[in-house]
């Protein structure tokens, strides 16, 4: 979108499936003089639900209005759980890194090339290596190490730090600490992770040696919405890269850094520009 | 779609854009009792133009009626070049082919598979080789040697048998003849063509002999309508596949053969399922 | 290879890693008047293991006895496994097949068209349905109904039919039984399966169904060794395509297929180049 | 390769094929107490040219003498083109960077990483802006405004500086200046560049806006080597994306973006590697 487009409305809606919901919601947007840009729509025909991801510039210039109002017909009239955001918005988010940088540098330099519409409020670590490359980033950097015996107070100044920042979005680029359901519950938004295979291939540790040992041709990377399971929430993008027995675990590793980037930086962009529901563990991504 | 699915209408529209289209066929089959099952629109913003494919089971069990009234809205009262087909709709093809036959072997199995919603009405070909196999698909054959001197006449036997079958659609596969002006401006419906390159490269003649001299890494293969261009036509779909030193042209010949067959199903399956508009030279695949 | 090219050997060795490995065969081959066409080396580091494909044209007319001597030398003296094939060998090949047809189809004809190496001695099926097809391919059929009672009795009937007809390769072309371990044991030569999805993910039964329910973002093919364990032979070949949210268990199956002809017949002919080694429950590919 | 392995060298070799080459060159590492750890070859049926890329670990400590006897061989009895490196040795590179810094990034973010076997001497830009980046990465920025009227003279101070330093290899990472004839004659080393299309497609200026006008479905990059004749030098790597009608200039841009960086990364580690020979405008790659 340029730089002088009019600022759109964006809803994603799901609930039980009805006949007229397309024209419901079109109607009513046409009827309050509104233009719409997209209108992206999903039927799950096993569960009866109806999905959709709509885009409108509104008439007037009080689009926290138009916005409110929408919600309530969509909610109390249609019967759906919705959300409506601004196409201007820039949710702040929050990455954690460890020591592998790869993704922590390709979300960064994105960001700063504008491919990201957020702000990046904050970045947490248990190693302190990063300090200086965000000092180049321009973004606070917070070294909280994790131990043992420190993991629950860790999590909870991440959660606090995260929460003070009113932050919208947290990315694991690489953080190689698994989180806790206790994290899971409290960080009050949701949470994207990069897991170094093609899931539900290799979940757990290591993936890349289990890869090796099992001399599959294909390595992959899947960028998921983390839960309280481990490597088992809704998935959002994977990628595949062909090796063969020439590869060692160390060029699958170099290998998959390019999938894991890629990958990860797809899932946070489709994800900050509303264009993933979830449901049953799957997600719709309206692309 | 199941056997047992109600038969829906497929309607595909485009023109010049203006506001409440989305509301405006949505609200018409809602008003009408109609189930809309999809909704695809886009905008093609530098001409200005909307394109929609919009999917409904219609209230009652005149489909006809139904189809004809939403041609008349769409056309009368917003402005949109219609058409509209029924989902459980077996449109005629024929199929030309010469002596290499990947790619008409592909689409009859397809065809037999259940994949390809249509009627393959006949096969024409320059040569005498596929008579035995169109006997075993259960398919006419139909024999038309093309020389320098008779190609007109060809030409006209060709347009005729296609007309007298009510062919909907000609798919040249691997057809191994320039067609003329005056075929694409009489054979009365969509010509698909697969060119072995990724066009706009190596158009023409040998293409995978180019693509070897070159040296090329990737090799492709092009679905596009046929027009009086040869070879410029609006390209439905493209495939490339990666090559290297080792392989000769032979190689490429045998790689791109797999290209071929499966763009040139994709593009044909596309058409078929009413999914593809042309506007300025290219298409809009509502995939 | 063109027509008129020379016959060559093509030698396949692996044992215990020694210097000068690469320099003894290839002096051999040309100490004897040998031209080497191609060589291929890899060294597996973890286990110390050789690997070699090498192919020449020897200098006089008995092959017989150059590959005799190569196979005596590379045993003896270098204390390698090793095979020798002569490049215009078309070694016999048994096809399984239920009622899925399209691997068997793909095969069949690429087959016909020159890109298989090989002789389809026989077709064998737990149905009836490829009676008519085999006969128009020309090659013979067997139907051998399976059932819980008659399974061990059927199999013998195979393995007895492929024994007769001097079988070198068995191909699962989607033949939808388990093999026993006794089938395995007393086939005599390898299997190729083809199953569908990206092993080691969803292995067993019903795996785009399991693609579905798990909603990944790509599904895959796998073409491997048959072992007495099940879906955990060596892998030879992986493809995947990607899906989305739109696409049902019947998309998944359609799109598989694809992957399933190509992959299998990937791994058909890098068998039938004589270019697999397996080693550790994981093939070595010189492509 | 593990930081301890011992150091080895790389030769790569071309010239016209006659029989024992490979027996002979393996032969005399072998009888020199070598032991070989890769050897590719590759024949050029049409011209009969032999290729070779030869690794060994020599038998001694002293490698620049190994080198420069198999230097002779091979030239003087084996009539090779040959050159050999050390397996640890890091080359001087100069990057070569206007305002778009995506593979500028890459490819120091992948340098900084290890991937990178080289030695980033110097950055040359036509604008400023990298000079704080550079500083970061800690390589030397030379800022050489490039105009219509001093055009040459800026040449000359590129290839001057370049010279000066040692540079063995010159990559054009989005550097926008087309160079001259006399650049390309006398900067002394090889020159990557990288072209944001599938090369022979969309050659010249505006590579994206032409693909969007042409509706292709498949955008690509291409990183070659640079020759007088402008995005004419001798292919070394392609990759494509897919794209539809949805997706803008812009869109095409950004996703253009993510090939560049790991088409033109692949190609500089290749040659880095020292796995490239090419021959007739076309590469051959030992991957």
């Amino acid at each position: 979108m340029s730089e002088s487009s009019p600022v759109s409305l964006v809803a994603l809606l799901h609930g039980p499936d009805k006949p007229g919901l397309v024209a419901r919601t079109a109607g009513w947007i046409f009827g309050r003089g509104g233009n719409i840009l997209h209108a992206d729509q999903h039927r799950d025909a096993d569960a009866n639900i109806f999905f959709q991801r709509i885009e409108w510039v509104p008439a007037g210039d009080d689009l926290a209005k138009e916005a409110d109002l929408f919600t309530k017909i969509a909610r109390d009239e249609l019967g759906m759980e919705v959300r409506v955001a601004r196409s201007d918005a820039k949710p702040k988010i929050a990455v954690f890194v460890s020591k592998i940088d790869h993704c922590f540098h390709d979300l960064l330099l994105r960001w700063k090339a504008g491919e990201m519409p957020c702000t990046v409020a904050l970045v947490i670590s248990n190693h302190p290596d990063m300090e200086a490359a965000c000092a180049n980033y321009g973004v606070p950097f917070h070294f909280i190490p994790v131990t043992k015996e420190n993991k629950a107070q860790a999590e909870a100044e991440e959660v606090a730090l995260c929460r003070a920042a009113g932050v919208e979005l947290v990315v694991m680029a690489r953080y190689m600490q698994i989180l806790s359901d206790w994290f899971i519950a409290n960080i009050g938004c949701p949470v994207i992770n990069i897991h170094h295979s093609f899931l539900p291939a290799f979940a757990g540790a290591r993936p890349y040696e289990q890869a090796y040992k099992r001399g599959v041709k294909l390595i992959g990377a899947t960028a998921h919405y983390a839960t309280a399971k481990l490597d088992e929430g809704p998935i959002i993008q994977q990628a595949v890269a062909a090796v063969n027995h020439r590869h060692s675990v160390a060029d699958l590793q170099r290998k998959g850094r390019d999938l894991e980037k890629s990958v990860l930086a797809q899932a946070v962009r489709w994800h900050l520009e509303n264009r993933i529901l979830t449901f049953a563990n799957k997600t719709v991504v309206f692309d």
